[in-house]
């Protein structure tokens, strides 16, 4: 095993993490920054910079290279950002700009891919060859690992789980189309379900909960009022946990991973409401010769497992 | 190249196709049988042991080996069938029983995997690195190609692409399951929904093409009248479509393939009214940033994809 650290980053639509890993896959000089993703490319290669200098800072032992995750679609050969809309980026070539600031080995990927290689290799996948592994958060994004190897895409496009479409005629979702689960199960949907409930005069604790002001209400607060058995929070977890059963169910019948691995901020918050759902309704509708064997696990890494896995870009 | 003869069997619930495979692709001695699976294991066998037999009767060239596709889950490893329910077959050891009565290399694997091999390798697909694969026919079967491999599964139970959710109250299934793919948008299906269409009073010529005997409306029936214009049959036939691009648009987000290779007996017939739709409905609801690159084409191997593959299982 090679111990040298890695600078890894994980680029996020509204934040920027970065920390350097060591071989065991723990976190240390750690720092949170806004992406100003907003203010253009600059900005945000500005705050890349700042991060980088600001973790290696008082490090003198071997740094292996850094390793970068981001929201999007990578060639992995080349190290460009073909399109991450939530940075507004096209055709960023982003190794490139990183190397020429700093002599280090630099690769980039998809965060969803970091994520399952981290699961696959220090988490709750640990041993399993093949595996899908679903991130629950304001969207909601994938990535397989099949064989030991992530599933990229012919256009580095692949993995994008939270847009298969379960219902035709469902609510639109940001990629545009209608009814994606994205648009039925992430942060985002509980929550604007929630907000339909109250319009519609459902009863519920929730505006309580949040001064009367709608604008505060998160999948925590819904799962806090789940806890004090509001009924509409709930109905709407549970019709969240279903959705995600039946995508899952789907996703599984096609690919036949050894397991699926839930994480993101939605999951984190909610899983005691969710994973009942999601299990009982994947194991409904997945093919009887699949049935048996389909582990459904919630992530170990919790929400560090797109940093971890920058590190095995670098050393896998 | 190698230059040896196969024998290739395609075992399918009702019938077994069977010939000669040369290092083309050609088939010879190609004779066709019912599979006889509802009387059971041994009449199963003894047509298999029989169709081999026919095919190699008279040739005096080298044969390198048995390829045989079969309907439903296979250790490709060992060459036993572990699920096949269109055979009622569980746990048979055919690899092992064949070689006992021949001394010949068996290969065995999933039939829709074979197809999804020759495609790749002599049809639709060559030059294609990753494909998906979909038979749409009585049933809906798939085959899943990545990076030149094919994704079987880590129970040999992949790329059941018909048993994707489109309806979470859909249609009951085959396989227990509601609105899945298969249920909305096979042969069957389509049949289905024009005798709901009859019972429902909808104007159609449809009953007086079969005489009035419901019992023999085929898809190929309902094609024929499409072509005269009836309404029922161009309806149906267009909302398959959609159904079977809704399906598609899910599948590449997962999988961002380059190609999707469309067979099957509906595809047979019907192709001139569901490819539209097909590909109209993908385009529109798949991710923006796969949408110029999708490629979607009908099968050139049409029927003989299946046993044109089982030569790949022995000589790849």
């Amino acid at each position: 095993m090679d111990e040298r650290l890695t600078v890894g980053l994980d680029i996020g639509g509204t934040k920027i993490d970065a920390g350097m890993i060591d071989a065991t896959g723990n976190i240390f000089n750690k720092i949170r920054l806004s992406t100003g993703a907003h203010e253009g490319l600059d900005t945000v290669l500005q705050k890349i910079f700042h991060a980088i200098d600001t973790v290696i800072k008082g490090i003198y032992q071997p740094i292996a290279g850094i390793g970068i995750g981001v929201p999007g679609q990578v060639d992995v050969n080349t190290g460009v950002v073909l399109f991450a809309p939530n940075l507004k980026w096209k055709y960023v070539e982003l190794k490139k700009i990183i190397q020429e600031k700093y002599p280090l080995q630099v690769e980039i990927d998809n965060d969803a891919n970091c994520g399952a290689l981290a699961e696959a290799k220090l988490g709750a996948a640990q041993g399993v060859k093949s595996m899908v592994w679903i991130s629950v958060g304001t969207g909601i994004g994938g990535g397989i690992i099949i064989n030991n190897h992530l599933l990229r895409g012919a256009g580095f496009a692949g993995g994008e789980i939270g847009h298969i479409t379960l219902q035709q005629d469902g609510p639109v979702c940001g990629c545009g189309n209608h009814g994606c689960m994205e648009a039925l199960a992430s942060g985002t949907a509980i929550i604007r379900q929630v907000k339909e409930g109250i319009m519609a005069k459902k009863r519920t604790g929730i505006v309580d909960m949040v001064d009367g002001d709608m604008s505060k209400i998160t999948v925590s607060t819904i799962a806090k009022a789940a806890d004090q058995g509001d009924r509409l929070a709930s109905e709407v977890l549970n019709k969240a946990g279903q959705y995600l059963g039946i995508g899952i169910a789907s996703i599984v019948n096609i690919l036949n991973p050894e397991m699926v691995v839930l994480t993101g901020g939605v999951m984190e918050v909610a899983s005691t409401y969710l994973m009942k759902p999601i299990q009982d309704t994947a194991r409904l509708r997945v093919l009887v010769s699949i049935r048996d064997s389909l582990q459904i696990k919630l992530s170990q890494l919790h929400g560090n497992a797109g940093l971890i896995g920058t590190r095995l870009l670098i050393l896998s």
